[in-house]
């Protein structure tokens, strides 16, 4: 095999850490190569963060209809057609996953089908799917493999009564009610959607709350408007004899020593994920692993040189920005752009209505660290602009540190949330204090101002509280 | 009169300007009050930004009921009520100037209803209004009377032929056709609201283009927007000959050498505005101005000690946050609290569909200037959000110095822009470079993350296009 023929760069996975690194190397020029089992995008754009996006909006939509008449605005029959809701959100990923293909081509990346085994150092091989039998030399390899949705030892997925989100974003029609096991981001995205289109829904969490990575207040609001929302919660609960039968399931929630049983159409299942390490290394091949995940050092390089990973696969937490992020900071070290960086402080989002987001430390990780903090806090109602279109709930919080105002953590709960997170997470990133975000003048009406105006608040200057 | 009476400060006007000077002063435990001719809050609470943000919600509200077959929601009959859409707008400015009112009590903030007059540096009294013969000793005075829709000479405004912004707030019924006369900000907000509800906009503007203090680039996509949207547009077009009848109003509208002539049932100005110095001073006292504009220092002393003045009456931008920022600076400056600064960068926004928002410069300004530029730019149609929420209109530009890569200007058109020009804000107050924008993790699938891809775009690295 000649030199022209060796890879710069072979990348396992197309996912956004496996794209993002195979486009990034292209951009400077690298011979690269993208292995990818099923399509470009990955399970975010296919299965996951896009298609889960388009049936939100479809969600927050029919919401909006529904309290249209609040605007002054009269809406005859409104009827959900649950196939065209589904089928929309398949065309979306279609429509993305079709991008990444054009980017391939774009930034010259070979496109391979299929599943990639290193089989050594600089050797990677096609062992299944369409490109089956293909053999790749590489310079450099990168592991983007990702993660799947964890099940349950002894229940099987059938997609019908027994789903986790792949299956549950391809739902034919609407489960008249379900029990989502797992609140974390994707269950209560599930759960936002299913219950506003109509289905019954029952929201199980082991652990004491819903959404319990974010900060407590944060998951207090949420429950509570999920409960007026018409949801059944059951936090602190764990679930024990799920009898899947022909046409419904049985479960028993246990909570403390009460139980309870329901009978459900279908369970959708988001407990997590577990790492895509199937047929990925020949027999010779050893990676160091913790707890199935590929450990690297901090230029992102496996325990074997030349071999580098990057996103789900490395471990948590498991979110598609920061696989891109690592996946490029590793191409930008690999090809000395840049020296690679590993992440300190990264946003986490979460679609339900009313949206969350958030960076940095809770106030319970404050409290616990004992950091010497301040809070600063601002209510959506106390806004013009959220009163203004009707979306006067929710709030920001804010974990400052006490002496310099340095921002530990930024939370937010309520409308544009998702958004509005980006301002905190640059001051966080350039070491922006609470202060200089009060002082920074923010367009007036927008839920922006909040933002502002928490930061005034822990130094009591907050104007419209 | 004893001492314990001298008020600290006596502010004239209770508009964003005013009411954020007595608040700030109240916080800081001064002895304060507010003069104010007609309600707390001013035009841009009352009669200018809120009322109008609810307006706008209930047009993009419409426009997502009759876009819901997209999302495979069907919908019946949809009638507006737009006596209702009206009266939940002035609901909206009630609630919040009832708002005011609480802080000012909070505050402790006497309030007085009436027009302020500066009889003599320290001497202030209510001349006109419920509080009328009222006289305030003060310290400190500071003049926040802002500004008022400017008309046309010869044209009487008679609030239902001929409307400013303020009778186009309180209108009881849509007129089937308008001509708006100004394409600025208040002009394209009112045209998109009407437009969207039915109404025939003819939209005019005397300069070139219409929003022409925004990027040529963000102008030209707002027209094509709006000619698509069934707008028609005459830009580059003065306005002659307005007679009013008793059921229509005829223009003639000049552009070049070729005259149109239009028939509608109403006409909104919406030319810019006019300071409010009616009745504000006795004949003994006089400040420096410029064009009917109070001159202040950068302590924003008028050029009588101990008076001082912020918001619209010191002149453009002509902006609610602009004039909350400078009263809190020069309330701040007054009572020592901090010295007080003047504003560099400040964003402005157009709530129209698509939201336009900028700050700094555009690239013609930059051009001019003779400045070594570069441009960042992602068009949202690249964005996974944007097109997961079916937004994918608009796009990102950015106007970066080509040396450093600081952010001389960013200006964004599309859904959320209003929301995300905080982010670009805060990256020019804090000197933050387009690379440490483009190097910051951004939340995926987010409109923000177009932030960060116009970034990267400028220096050949942004991912997705």
């Amino acid at each position: 095999m000649s030199k022209d023929e060796t890879y710069d760069l072979v990348v396992i996975g197309g996912g956004p850490a496996g794209y993002a690194a195979a486009i990034r190397a292209g951009q400077m020029q690298k011979k690269v190569a993208c292995v990818e089992l099923e399509r470009a995008g990955g399970t975010c754009l296919n299965w996951g963060c896009i298609p889960s996006k388009a049936l939100l909006r479809a969600a927050e939509t029919y919401e909006s209809i529904q309290s249209a008449g609040t605007f002054g605005i009269e809406v005859g029959d409104v009827k959900v057609d649950f196939g065209k809701v589904m089928d929309r959100s398949r065309k979306v990923a279609d429509q993305m996953g079709r991008g990444i293909e054009f980017l391939f081509k774009k930034n010259k990346v070979d496109y391979f089908l299929g599943r990639g085994r290193i089989n050594s150092p600089g050797a990677v091989e096609v062992t299944e799917g369409k490109d089956k039998g293909t053999r790749l030399q590489a310079r450099n390899i990168m592991v983007a493999t990702g993660c799947r949705a964890r099940r349950l030892p002894g229940l099987e997925v059938d997609g019908r009564r027994v789903m986790t989100s792949r299956e549950a974003l391809a739902m034919k029609t609407m489960p008249k009610s379900i029990a989502i096991i797992g609140g974390g981001a994707i269950g209560v995205e599930f759960a936002y959607f299913l219950q506003t289109l109509g289905s019954e829904v029952t929201l199980i969490e082991m652990l004491p709350r819903i959404v319990p990575l974010e900060d407590e207040e944060i998951s207090q609001a949420l429950t509570r408007s999920f409960k007026k929302q018409g949801m059944k919660i059951r936090a602190d609960s764990k679930v024990e004899n799920v009898n899947v039968k022909k046409n419904s399931v049985t479960l028993d929630i246990l909570r403390k020593d009460k139980k309870e049983s329901i009978e459900v159409e279908s369970v959708l299942l988001s407990i997590g994920v577990t790492p895509n390490t199937d047929g990925l290394l020949s027999d010779k091949v050893r990676l160091d692993t913790e707890r199935d995940y590929i450990k690297v050092d901090e230029h992102y390089q496996t325990s074997i040189p030349g071999i580098y990973a990057a996103g789900d696969i490395i471990g948590p937490p498991w979110l598609a920005h920061v696989a891109t992020w690592e996946a490029i900071q590793a191409v930008n070290g690999i090809f000395g752009h840049a020296a690679p960086k590993r992440l300190k402080d990264y946003p986490a989002c979460t679609y339900c209505h009313p949206q969350l987001a958030s960076v940095g430390i809770t106030e319970a990780a404050a409290r616990e660290a004992g950091i010497d903090y301040k809070i600063g806090k601002f209510p959506f109602s106390a806004s013009g602009k959220a009163v203004a279109i009707n979306a006067p709930q929710g709030f920001v919080k804010l974990v400052l540190g006490r002496k310099y105002g340095e921002v530990l953590g930024a939370h937010v709960i309520g409308a544009d949330a998702t958004e509005l997170i980006a301002e905190y997470v640059l001051a966080m990133k350039a070491e922006i204090t609470a202060d200089e975000v009060h002082s920074t003048i923010h367009a007036h009406p927008t839920m922006s101002e909040a933002l502002m105006e928490a930061a005034a608040s822990a130094y009591d200057e907050a104007i419209h509280i």
